[in-house]
Order: structure tokens, then C-alpha cells, then sequence
């Protein structure tokens, strides 16, 4: 298919519509005289900035947060920002249809209004990065920088956006470590379109180093800090914030999200599809049948989902795979692959090994025969014998993976997600089956297309 | 029991009685004879030598063999020495009763009298280390050694080359690797008798070198050479041969039999018993119920037994199950342990394992992603994965351990005795049952009792 095709035809499918626009136009108007209203007064000195992609006009059609930032000269304390903004934001949000309030590095308040998401969040009214006090002070900036620099190509910011989503590579959370929005601006800024993006997609990984603040000329012993400290890490890129020397705007990208983009840019580029920006619904397949042709079996911990939000919970699920896998390793279990997630209340850990029962003894081995130590193993074991100077024996042990898994746990010989830990003890051990909800999820991890590489 | 009424017990059983020396007495005597006057006929300038453990009054009641020795004049060269030496066995067999060629390092003739076997081995007349000149040189000297320093403890060494036999470290042979009779006499030298013997299993080992022949002052540059080689070789023991500094007579003794000595010689002495020199035949058991209660695996390779020796034999057949061993753990089976030998013309290799069945597929990793490599692996592979920056792909392999066992040496990827190759890749898999004739070995094997350290 024809490349301008199907760009053509994405395009249509995410583009904001002129009725949109118009809403969106209204309803930040809007929200701009009720913010500066309420400051008045309220008698502050703060500034009222929309910030994100809305401002940016690199959102996707029907995907409109809105980000209103409210800037608070840099004299003011921290503490004090902290109390009065979210007072500020609170007195706007009575303003709109409903609110809460929601934690970051400072509590801020959400809301809703006219069915769309609204953050009130406060910050300090920075002119540069050497004045960054708070970790959100750099959107003003950020959002600055990119409407100097993007010069039109806003659509092409939302075909690679769309694209990454459509690859599953989007967004920089800590339980995605795909691309950032923002990072998605950088890249078509600095290579002038999403096509000359994907066609890149090798060159940059090989390249490295992104620059487009010029940054190593102007800073240059800052932003080479930068890039050492970043290369230590073994990011697989360094894009040095236009807007602060001192960051990697890909510090969270994880080579598994990059080589992602790199396979299917390849991909795209071989053979141009809509596919690519709207992936068909996986297609369902069995588990069992899975299960069958591989002759690999499925271990799954479900239990009640704790109640924390998706950035502390799934990298503690992550944890909790990963050291559940290196205990099972050490017992003689393979781990092949794991997968973890919540279903409806219900949090999970499924790991894919290799078998589920093992010998019920097993080799232990001891320590040098001729030793205080090896005189007490010959001693302490019913079945002893010798290879090379070392004393083995052998040791009674669980058969079944699950008494193993309960055995590990109840030790505490499982390194688990710390605020999770009791809900993983408490957990209840399925083997070659799974509740229909997570079915899919199971197919997704045996047959691989939870990675999403190929097909 | 009180060890002198336990050592008296063994001892009426294992000193030879006076009819027997009597008997053997006249045998030498009139081999003797025999050996001289067809030296003197066949116009040869030879010495007849008794030597072993008959010469040396050491050998255990019933347990008689000769070794008659015929010691050529040093200026005799080697291959005239072969062959006359040879012949000259020839003819001094001729009037006994049958015999036949055997090989060592050169041929002999093993001939048979009066019941006894008697063993015609040609050599040099040496005076010293420093004229050895073959490998069976040495005995002559030996002999003399022992009989010049024995000073009557001939019973002490019966005694500790009994309770070597019994449990079951008594050889040198290179399938066995125990303590030789010879290195028995010198040990019974040191330490004085058999008790003393036992009671410094642990110091000797801790101490290492034992050299009677006072080499070390005699020839300190040549006695350090051997202690710093054997040393290096990482032996148990260092016993400088007092005929010859440039050897350990315990050069062959393994850690393994080492071992098994010094545990039953702690155990002889905490509770002495006549078991340790006549072990009751080892309780038989089912090896069935074995991999019952183990929840292993025994998998057994047999074929028919190579015509060879069983100095070349054995080592090969240990090699092979080694290769086995390690080509099957990178195949993801554990092999506990392993059992070799044949039985009535049958050989066997016998692996204890975890399992038979594993995955019908396996994790196979492949190069970095961003590499001409990854490409290649990612196009040739179906199902794909990253992690961190490496591809991963899925094998379907063999499922059952004897089509695993069957590809690894159709492949020529198990490491095999290079003169068994053959008979070990058309050998037959038995999994979890062994024929009638084997299942004793394969009890002693899964039991552990083949080890025989403990009970």
C-alpha cells in the first residue's frame, strides 16, 4: 500500500476535528478566566499556563486532558506553594463539575469538567532549568520550546504518537518505559517528519546522543556530565532536554520499548500499513492449546488487587515475577517467561516453566570431607557419598511447584515487591488454568504476542 | 567389641595357615628350579626374582598368586630383552601346566601350576632408581625394601589390605584408584602397625608427604621435584617411593577412596567390628522402590560388552557417562549420579536423572537486537521477544530424555570413550527398569550404597 495512503487515512482517523477544536478552544478559555478570576480573588501572584499535548496541539482526536499549570513566583517557599496551590486549585476546581485530589512529588487536584479531565497543578514560574525546583517546573519550558521548534509538523507528532501506540511502545510511566510524548516531539523536530523518524530509528540507536538544544556547545561540561552519567546506565538513547542540560529525555525508555520501535519501523517502512497505528484486537487464541504444543506448563498467583495506583503496584508485581523466577531457578524450575497485570480486582503473577513436579530428593552438595564441617555432614546425613574432596547427600524436597512456591514464600525466600509482599503470600496457586478473565492474558504470555515483535 | 579380640578373629582368617605355606614353599621351590635350569640350558645370563606379595610374606590367606620375574643384565638391549625374555617365559611354562601371552608394557607369559597362577614377566636386573629402565623394574627393588624394613609386621599389613578390600579401596588399578599393596607395606612401615595406621588417617593427610626413604635430605632437588609435581597434581597423599625419589607410589589413590578410608578408619576405631573386613554382601534392595521414593529417573544405556580390558574399558565407560552427564545438563536434565560396568557381556552406563520428559520447546537466545545478526535471527525465528538489548526465540526440541539422548549421539555431541563410540551410539535406552542381571547395580547406584560410605 501507498505510504501517503495510509498516512493520509491515519490522519483522518486522528486528527481533531474543527468541531473539537472549537470545543477544546471554548472550554480553555474558559477555564483560563475562571483560573485567573479565582487568583484575583484569592489576591496571588500566579500565572495560569496550559501546558501537555492539548497546548502543544499535538494531541489526538478525542484525547484531550487538560494540564493547567499554575506558576508561583520563585520567592515563594515550598512549603507555602505546596498549601496555597493546591487551596488555588481546590477554589477553581468548585468552579467545575467534580474534583479530587491526587498525589505526586505535591498533592494537586483533578477535575472534571464538561467531561473532560483537568489537572490543576502548581508550580514555580521558571524562566530556565538553573531555576527547576519542583520535578513538574520543566512543562512550562518544555511546552515553550516545543512551540518555537515544531514549526507545523504537529501532525506528524501524531502519526508517530499514534504509531507507538498502535506498536504498544507509548508513554513513559515506570511499568511501560516506552517513548514520552514529548520525546515524540524531540524526534520529529529533529528529524523532520515521522517517515525520516522510522527510517532513523537504526541511525539514532547507533548515534546515540540527541542535541537539539545545542546544549554541548553552550554547557558543554554540563551536558557532558549528562551524557556520561547516561552512557554508565547503558540508556539506548541520550536526548539532552532542550530546556535542561541535565536531563535525558529518554532516561526512562527501556531497550525492550526501543527494539520494539525498531523492528516495526522496519517493518513499516518494508510494507506500509494502517495496521501498524490501529493493531486489530490480538487475535484470541486457546491457552490450552498453547499449553498442548509446547508441553510447558502455566503457574499463576492470583489475588485481591492492593489498593495502590498502577505506578507503585505493576513494577511491584514486575519485582515479584522476577524474584519468584530466580527462587524457582535456584529449586530446578525454569521460569521460560512471566507475565503480570490486574483483571478486575483480581492481581496476577503467571509464570511459564518448564514442569511442575520435580524428584523428590535432591542433590545437596557439602563440604570438603576431611574438614570439623565435613565430619559433621557425614554425620548429620542418612546418605552420604563422595566426589573429588566434597561430601554430597541427599535431601528430601518438594515435588510439586506449588508446595514449592509455598514453601519459598512462607521463608521469605522470594524476593517480592515490598508493599506487596503479604499479598503475595497470600495468594492462591493455579496450574494450567486460569480464570476466564485472564485468559486472554495467558494466551498473550505463551504465545509470545504479548511482546508484540512480530505479527 | 574390643579390637585386639576383633584383629585376632580377622587374623585366623586371613594368615595363611601352615599347610599353606608349605605348599607354596615347595611351589617356589620347584619354580625356582625349573626357572634356572632352563636359564642355564638356554645358555642365558638371568636372574629369577619371587617378588609381590608372596616374595614379601604379605599376601592374604588364599589369595596367592606368583610373580616370578626374570631379571636381564642391564646391557641387554630393550628389544632383545623382549624377545628373549619372552621366549624364555615360553619355555619355563612348558613345564608347567598351561599358560598364554598376556601384554603390559611388553608381553609376558601368565602360565598356571598346580592351581596357582604364576606370572613370568621379564625385566631388568637394576641395583637402583637410577637404573630403572621399564616399568616393572622397580619390583625387584621394591621387594628388597620391604623385606629389609618390614621387621616382622607382616600380619598388620594383612590386616590393613584386608580392611582395605572389605571397604572396597583396595587397588591401584586406574578403574579403582585405591591403595595399592605396596603403599599398604609402606604405610604399615611408618606408622608402625595397622591401629596406627588408622589412627593417622587424618594426620597424613594433613601432613601430606610421607617419605621413608629419607629422600628428601638424600636427593632434595629430585625428591622436592616429585613432592612439587604431585603437589601440583593436587593428590591426597605424597609418598615418595624409598626406591626411587622421582615417584608417589599414591599417585592413583583418589580423594574418592581416600575418603571412604578415612571415614570407615574414624568409624573402625570409635567401633571396631569384623564388618569393615568382611562386609556382609550388601543388602540387596528393590531398586524399583528407590526411584519410587526418590521421584527420579534411571535411565540405562547397554550394549554389548567391547572386547577389551578392563584397564581401557572402565575408564572408557566413566568417560562416557561423564559426556553423558554434561550433554544432558545442557539439555536442561540433571543427572544425579551415574553407574558403570557390564555384566555377563553386557556393558551398561546407568544415569540417574530428575526427569525423562522436559518443554517441547525451549528459550533459545539469540544476538542484540540492533545487530546485522538480529535481523537475520528476528526474520529466520517465528515467535521473537526482547530482553534488555538481546532477542529470544522458541526451539522445539526432542521431548523424552532417549530421543534427546539418541539426537545428542547421532550429533556426536556427547564426549564418549573414543574406543566405546560406537557400541555406546547403538546401544539400547531402558528408562526406569533394568534387565534381571543388572538391578543390583542399579540398587547399589539409586541407594547409594554402591559408595558405601555410610552403613
Amino acid at each position: 500500500m501507498d505510504v501517503e495512503v495510509v498516512l493520509q487515512s491515519v490522519l483522518q482517523q486522528i486528527h481533531p476535528t474543527d468541531e473539537e477544536r472549537v470545543f477544546l478552544e471554548g472550554l480553555m478559555d474558559e477555564l483560563e478566566s475562571i483560573a485567573e478570576n479565582t487568583i484575583e480573588s484569592m489576591g496571588l501572584d500566579v500565572k495560569p499556563h496550559f501546558v501537555g499535548s492539548l497546548a502543544k496541539d499535538t494531541y489526538l482526536a478525542g484525547d484531550h486532558d487538560v494540564d493547567l499549570f499554575l506558576a508561583f513566583p520563585l520567592d515563594v517557599p515550598l512549603e507555602k506553594l505546596r498549601e496555597e496551590g493546591l487551596n488555588l486549585g481546590k477554589a477553581i476546581a468548585e468552579k467545575l463539575d467534580s474534583h479530587e485530589i491526587a498525589y505526586a512529588e505535591h498533592p494537586y487536584v483533578r477535575a472534571r469538567y464538561r467531561g473532560v479531565k483537568v489537572d490543576l497543578v502548581p508550580c514555580y514560574d521558571v524562566k530556565s532549568w538553573s531555576d527547576v525546583r519542583t520535578a513538574v517546573d520543566r512543562s512550562v519550558l518544555h511546552n515553550r520550546w516545543i512551540l518555537e521548534n515544531l514549526q507545523g509538523r504537529n501532525d506528524e507528532v501524531r502519526l508517530l504518537k499514534r504509531f507507538l501506540k498502535g506498536i504498544n511502545a507509548y508513554g513513559s510511566e515506570i511499568y511501560i518505559r516506552g517513548f514520552s510524548g514529548y520525546l515524540a516531539e524531540i524526534l520529529v523536530i529533529r528529524y523532520g517528519s515521522f517517515i525520516k523518524t522510522l527510517e532513523n530509528a537504526d541511525f539514532m540507536l547507533k548515534q546515540k546522543i540527541i542535541d537539539p538544544g545545542n546544549w554541548l556547545k553552550r554547557e558543554h561540561e554540563m551536558a557532558m556530565k549528562t551524557v556520561r552519567r547516561e552512557a554508565e546506565a547503558d540508556r539506548p538513547l541520550i536526548v539532552i532536554d532542550p530546556v535542561d542540560p541535565r536531563r535525558n529525555v529518554a532516561a526512562n525508555l527501556s531497550w525492550e520499548k526501543y527494539g520494539v520501535f525498531y523492528f516495526k519501523a522496519h517493518k513499516f517502512l518494508e510494507n506500509p500499513s494502517e495496521e501498524f497505528f490501529f493493531p486489530g484486537r490480538q487475535k484470541r487464541g486457546n491457552y490450552l492449546s498453547e499449553l498442548r504444543r509446547k508441553g510447558t506448563h502455566l503457574v499463576t498467583l492470583v489475588f485481591k488487587k492492593p489498593e495502590m495506583v498502577d505506578d507503585l503496584l505493576l513494577p511491584q508485581l514486575e519485582r515479584s515475577a522476577r524474584g519468584l523466577e530466580k527462587a524457582l531457578s535456584r529449586e530446578g524450575f525454569r521460569v521460560l517467561a512471566w507475565n503480570t497485570g490486574y483483571s478486575r480486582g483480581t492481581a496476577f503473577i503467571m509464570l511459564e516453566t518448564d514442569s511442575v513436579v520435580r524428584a523428590r530428593v535432591k542433590v545437596e552438595p557439602g563440604p570438603e570431607f576431611f574438614t570439623e564441617r565435613g565430619q559433621n555432614f557425614y554425620r548429620k546425613n542418612k546418605r552420604v557419598w563422595i566426589v573429588g574432596k566434597r561430601l554430597y547427600a541427599e535431601k528430601n524436597v518438594e515435588q510439586s511447584i506449588t508446595e514449592v512456591i509455598e514453601a519459598l514464600l512462607r521463608k521469605n525466600q522470594v524476593s517480592t515487591g515490598r508493599g506487596i509482599r503479604e499479598s503475595v503470600r497470600g495468594a492462591s496457586l493455579l496450574v494450567d488454568y486460569v480464570p476466564k478473565k485472564m485468559e486472554e492474558e495467558a494466551y498473550l504470555l505463551l504465545s509470545r504476542k504479548k511482546w508484540g515483535l512480530k505479527g
